[in-house]
């Protein structure tokens, strides 16, 4: 019970030799890459540089004792960065310290909703977020997070915004200032992170690239020219931090940190959920995943960090390093904890535009042209969705683009059901099968008899849609039309609306002396024909488990063309008590 | 194609002396019913009693020209009454002057929206209507409509209110103030409206009730007792008038003109529905019904009337009185512009307690209890949604009761089709049928077949949890399980997040060694298979049209159960071009 709530209890006591091995050299990997982005990434989030370092101190200790996955590595990412700098600059705070007392608090908000998800049970949410959305969303994301850099890689002036025409509007302006020597050391960071990759696959890119920098700035003199630094950063660890209480700060945070409670989650237990999939000697769980990283951000909030989740490539770098348990992200916290005691001093002569690098060389993987493309190609209305998303994300900004994309894939379903396919069917030669007779050739179709299935609920906001099409089937017939066979096989839901407008239908056309049959009533429908009265009103001997059995019927003939027996009872049973 | 935009050309050529008997008779019949239902409907809305007459003329003219329904009598309404009266009130007008420029303007507006929607082709929104949500919706409107006639019917003051809590606590204030002797004339007033029909069927009792009043205020001087009459209404025809352009009042009466446009048009729409299924001579159409009364409330707005629609009992009297075209309309309208002529001067003394009555008499028949009982015993997530629907309309007003409506009975299909109905099934001894294990005894399960159906679309929100049920089937039949067999008859859409994760989970069940079958797959699911490479994927011969040719593919048997070819070109055929 007690290893329910607390995972660690699974794999501690049984802590073995080569799970250390892999989890030292595995959290020593992490910890080499979490300095620079975590640096990099505060930055992005409108934060010194040293509070993506705390980030990742006690909430990754929090996170090791309470997640259910054992490679994720939790920590500042890209996308709950922009989101948080996207909240937070819209309140304008007046001071660099208020700003700061707002990133702790959002932090506190996405801990205090995770922690309430998991313990509501409410992990199921997260499936809201349809394939094209999360696409359309991270691409979008993706550009304005990378656009947002080019103020530290061009070092120009650019208003923070999180909408591209505005961006686009404020660069255009600014783009004659751009400070060559700056845009040089960029250019040449991004190369070795990104290409360094290419000589080994496990170099330290991103700390190379950093550490050339650092050399060339202070080796070269190049502040004299003009560029950027990081400048002091404080050492030791981080002091006790408290996030603001005041409700009305609490109300302007809280659209931002149930969206980075959502994304960030979402991301993170993809990612975990994959990684599991790959080792299958445990099981991860929504909704202690959601307790973990709750509690984890709850540290980041009275630790002077700021909101975090699981990241995908750095949980992707964990497992290929070998980790096998939590204890992995206990040895990236204490590397991080050594370079905040030690190292710190280093980082003074660190330029901005590398850590804007850093930040560019992990979204423009985000970017994913592939899916849309696909999309085109094998759904033509989940592409629009995708789209859709895409640019609402980027004209109208981060939290409206993923709320839309919500709102219209949902939007998507329901318009779907209301004009479910239908089909005429009609007989397979010499079998009992029937098919639509659109798709094959050769089917056999009888002037007196049609036979319809329709796939999808029956429900209130189709009902006219399928009455029309039934009725302009039958009128089509005309005279020689004498009885309709409905198989609803494929029919998975009656609402109550659909059962008042079946039973004038079926009046309707039994007034018409018309015989109506239902074919291969599924139980839960079959339950609500059999508590409506709609059996007594369509007659027991008028519903039948097969289209064959319902026109052998019609036929008066004995069911002979391989069937034994009528399985009445099959037909007509139902869970309700009578 | 003029017929179609104007349907009279329908039926006034070929107009016939037979048709003509039927329509006087039913014309003069509804205008005699519509002299007292206007003026208290228009009292209803806050309106002097006379824009109640004004509604019934230009109107009911434009409608017989445009309109498809040939026995619809449209005019005031209990329904929009209230709407509008609830609109504007929210609106405080300082002068009755005010208020009315106001009921032209929602006439003027419902009129617009009307006319859009008819051209648009959105005549389908109505159906986002579900039974429940208008059954609750229509009760508590009802109710709340007769709460506000306590004021005439009690002779006491009752601040204007559309919510059932400030009613009964204003009410338990005031009903000490009750005027006894205005409470025995609407008392008797309802007595002679609702069981003088028992006398004679075709009794026009409202305006027996009207007459009656006005000659007992008029003969025994009651006015002189404190009773409160209709007093002057001015004679002749309206005079043009116009609707407020200012952009102001259009935006705050926006979100009642369109929630009349959509309830007026539904209620409208329904019993022109019910009435031309008994006609069956000629045809309703949604979309120019909508224009037809668009244009009818444009006419309202510029001829001193307020909104209206196509009223229930009124059609149903208009229908039985012989109604054969449109005429019956235009014959009613004379009749209203007779009286607005030469009769006007005799209602002076009506007392507004008669109005009250006539108001009460006719909602009181809307309030359905009938229908909430039977949805208990037959829809259990139904009624509570009707429950839902009649509580917010009495308390939170008649909009938020509406839209709350239609947003719950959406949320509410998308919620089922996130939890659809799995079933495990078994054979039907000596058969080739497979039905759900848990609802039939003797079924035949094999150790080493699972086979599922799944009933509704696989979708990015139903992902989760079908892959945890399918999982958790998987692990409880252990070791021994060899082949999973997905029937998918009643899958009825796939979308583009569901192949990615079927494409996953294809690939990690033939993994573990299992084989894996999809059969009946319906043709658009079978296209997304051909056209993502599911079916490569899956394999052809993995792929088949029954549950049995799959079971016996699996034991390498040929078929043999009363199957003679394989069909496999039935299994696989797909619309998509290679």
């Amino acid at each position: 019970m007690l290893k329910r709530f607390l995972p660690i209890l699974d794999w501690l006591p049984k802590y073995s030799k080569d799970q250390l091995q892999g989890d030292l050299s595995a959290g020593l990997t992490v910890g080499v890459m979490l300095i620079p982005q975590g640096m990099a990434y505060a930055m992005l989030a409108g934060l010194d540089p040293i509070h993506g370092l705390y980030a990742v101190t006690v909430p990754l200790m929090l996170y090791a004792v309470l997640g259910t996955s054992r490679q994720l590595a939790v920590g500042p990412v890209a996308m709950v960065s922009l989101l948080t700098a996207a909240g937070i600059g819209a309140l304008q705070p007046a001071t660099p310290e208020l700003y700061l007392v707002y990133a702790l608090t959002a932090a506190f908000l996405v801990g205090i909703f995770q922690l309430a998800m998991g313990v509501f049970r409410l992990g199921f949410l997260v499936s809201l977020l349809s394939h094209p959305v999360i696409s359309g969303f991270t691409s979008a994301a993706a550009i304005i997070i990378g656009l947002s850099q080019l103020k530290h890689l061009l070092r120009i002036d650019l208003p923070k915004s999180e909408h591209i025409q505005e961006m686009m509007v404020a660069l255009a302006k600014n783009i004659g200032n751009t400070h060559l020597l700056t845009v040089g050391i960029g250019l040449i960071a991004i190369v070795v992170i990104k290409y360094g990759k290419k000589i080994h696959k496990s170099l330290p890119t991103s700390l190379l690239a950093v550490m050339l920098g650092i050399l060339a700035v202070w080796g070269l003199n190049l502040t004299e020219q003009g560029i950027k630094i990081v400048g002091e950063v404080p050492s030791g660890l981080p002091g006790l931090s408290a996030p603001s209480f005041d409700p009305a700060v609490w109300k302007s945070l809280l659209s931002v940190a149930l969206t980075i409670s959502l994304v960030g989650f979402m991301e993170s237990f993809a990612v975990a959920k994959a990684i599991q999939a790959k080792h299958k000697d445990y099981q991860v769980d929504a909704n202690q995943e959601l307790i973990a990283l709750g509690t984890a951000n709850l540290g980041a909030a009275f630790f002077q960090g700021y909101p975090i989740t699981g990241g995908f490539s750095r949980t992707a770098v964990n497992d290929q390093a070998g980790a096998k348990t939590g204890m992995a992200s206990i040895f990236s916290a204490i590397l991080i904890v050594l370079t905040l005691l030690f190292l710190t001093p280093l980082f003074y002569y660190l330029p901005n535009a590398v850590l804007a690098a850093v930040v560019i060389v992990a979204v423009i993987g985000l970017i994913d042209l592939k899916e849309a493309f696909h999309l085109w190609k094998e759904d033509r209305s989940d592409f629009w969705m995708l789209i859709a998303t895409f640019v609402i994300t980027l004209t109208m900004g981060i939290e409206t683009g993923i709320g839309a994309g919500v709102v219209l894939s949902l939007a998507m379903v329901v318009y779907r059901s209301t004009r479910p396919h239908i089909a005429v069917l009609g007989k397979v030669p010499n079998s009992t099968y029937y098919r639509n007779v659109q798709r094959f050739e050769k089917l056999e179709q009888r002037e007196d008899i049609l036979m319809l299935r329709m796939d999808g609920p029956l429900y209130f906001a189709n009902l006219t849609y399928f009455k029309d099409r039934l009725m302009n089937l039958m009128t089509a017939r005309g005279k020689a039309l004498k009885a309709v066979i409905i198989n609803a096989d494929s029919i998975s839901h009656v609402d109550s609306s659909a059962v008042h407008a079946l039973k004038d239908w079926v009046t309707e056309i039994q007034a018409q002396g018309i015989t109506l049959y239902f074919t291969s009533l599924i139980g839960p429908v079959r339950d609500i024909f059999a508590k409506t009265g709609l059996v007594e009103l369509i007659g027991e001997n008028h519903l039948y488990m097969s289209n064959q059995q319902a026109v052998d019927h019609f036929d008066h003939t004995p069911s002979n063309q391989g069937e034994t027996q009528d399985y009445k009872d099959y037909a007509l049973q139902s869970n309700v008590k009578k």
